[in-house]
């Protein structure tokens, strides 16, 4: 891991928030993976009590922020990595009225005062981007501007309103891409990257011709560190540091995707199990060949012209590519509907 | 107008609920369009009026059917026409607690109590059954159930969550279409369509074949009233009497649709402006060919494989038809984004 990479080269580590990599019987605490210091819920430790606490959600970014300062502080001697994953977008989304309060002048007006899911989205985010602009903020302020990376993502696209628990709030875009979250589409998995370096990260540069992904971060931290890359050989992702820097250049390793579960909302939005992006093209495929989708993803961004009767050479090389990749994932469970987007037609 | 043509056979005619087909300065009343008793919202006339009643909306299908009862008793000797245009599910919507109370079990359980989307939208279209289901036993009870013809419909695809007033309720499903309220693709334009007169209209078929439009209700009901046909001469629509009650066929008029605005919500749901649909085929296309859609609907619902390409002979003959019948349209503005799909990119 990252952590435990960076641990062993003398990093102090720690992460605050969310954690949900596995609770219950037999799940690995934050320390094997080389955290040695954290405060998590959706995990075996929750020291924050989410079901307990009315409003918890609304104001835990701002705990979660507190919990990072508190710990750079303690460690301002010392190289640190810090992960703070944040519950907010995520669902269930519930701000407080003060959050709530620019946005009530976009109530949808009815009798009742429901509030819209538009309302409850952009309080949620506000105070998101407000507690983490007090994170930045701080961060300058103990004078680490020059010296501390800063990498913000997300780890899906955004959740669909027929999830119950955000059938109130689901108001977040995937902006023109099909899909949102658990999709393969675009929509659920391009997601926004925002890297901050001053000095090192050009300043107000959007990268849109390089692709990136949550896999290049681990030999990405290693390269920017200084440590050897014998310890990334064999993974998925690749060193993007020079495109951090400045560079706009094709990656050198096709990425992958799997999801084994359905997907929710329309049936527009339903992909296969499997995706594989290389270079321009991006093939999405069943295990058995039940659905095969190759877009131009530069050309076509929506993933509306299927051009994989056109091209069977490239459709086969691919298919190959991540068929032999799905075959090194781990074991679990299959849903019968993973993959498919049929509909129950009345019949004839 | 049905209603006109209905009177003049001797029909006792009448509209009760939503008008929206004008209001302001010089705007036809409904005794201009054949109707003689009506009570209206959105109109010139409005004796309902909306805005100075809360909960309107949500009582407004009862109050609408009691009219109607009322008129039908009043007319029991004659033959009658009744135009029933509900209020709902159109946004606002805003149920009762009463109406509510089944789906509260529903909630996304946050502290606050909001209401999930699915929560309203279903409990508003409860009342809408409930109300309907109300009229069809008192028709019964008066005897008319052997010779009254009812036929429920939409104009229109489910509305957006985007839009402001929809923004806490927008839960309708276009099924597996693309597009939702607006759009020419088949989430916006395909609608429901129920038909029952016990021993005429077969009971529980469900026709999957025949494709009919809410243009082809002045012929059908004009040759089912045994009126004479040149009423119906060069009207869009036709005679699909014989599909009522039982025949399945393909259509002999094409159908056309125009759209003059821009469509809201994801850019996946916003079509061309202009759409034509002639046996299997739809074409859908801006004036200037900067759009030009082919879609084989029967054997591609969602319209995703755009074979415009592949057939440009029927293309020309798609597009010939639907722009010379979109020269026979009244003139009007147009929204310059009419028609367009692009998403504002981030620059180079």
């Amino acid at each position: 891991t990252v952590a435990g990479l960076l641990k062993k080269a003398g990093y102090r580590t720690a992460h605050f928030g969310k954690w949900h990599l596995g609770s219950g019987p037999g799940a690995p605490m934050p320390d094997a993976y080389g955290i040695e210091v954290s405060k998590t819920v959706n995990s075996n430790d929750p020291r924050w009590r989410e079901d307990k606490i009315p409003y918890f959600r609304a104001h835990s970014t701002r705990l979660i922020v507190d919990e990072a300062l508190e710990f750079i502080k303690q460690n301002l001697d010392r190289p640190f990595y810090v992960n703070l994953w944040t519950l907010l977008p995520h669902a269930t989304l519930d701000p407080t009225k003060e959050q709530l309060e620019p946005f009530l002048k976009l109530s949808p007006q009815t009798a009742s005062g429901h509030l819209g899911a538009h309302q409850i989205y952009f309080a949620s985010l506000r105070d998101l981007d407000t507690q983490l602009g007090r994170l930045i903020d701080e961060l300058d302020k103990l004078g680490l501007k020059d010296n501390t990376l800063i990498l913000f993502s997300s780890d899906n696209g955004p959740e669909d309103i027929h999830i119950r628990n955000a059938s109130h709030s689901a108001f977040g875009s995937p902006g023109p891409f099909r899909g949102r979250k658990r999709s393969l589409y675009e929509g659920g998995i391009r997601v926004p990257l925002i890297a901050r370096w001053p000095g090192k990260v050009p300043a107000g540069r959007v990268e849109t011709r390089s692709v990136l992904s949550g896999v290049d971060f681990l030999p990405t931290l290693l390269k920017i560190a200084g440590l050897p890359e014998d310890a990334t050989l064999g993974l998925d992702g690749e060193d993007v540091s020079d495109i951090l820097f400045g560079a706009s250049r094709g990656r050198r390793k096709p990425l992958f995707w799997e999801w084994r579960f359905t997907i929710a909302g329309y049936n527009i939005n339903r992909s296969p199990m499997l995706a594989i992006r290389e270079g321009d093209w991006k093939l999405l495929l069943n295990p058995d060949f039940s659905r095969v989708e190759l877009y131009d993803i530069p050309r076509d961004p929506m993933e509306l012209n299927n051009l994989a009767d056109r091209r069977p050479e490239l459709v086969k090389d691919l298919a190959a590519k991540v068929l032999a990749w799905q075959k090194t994932l781990p074991p679990g469970p299959i849903e019968p509907a993973a993959g498919k987007n049929d509909y129950p037609w009345p019949k004839d």
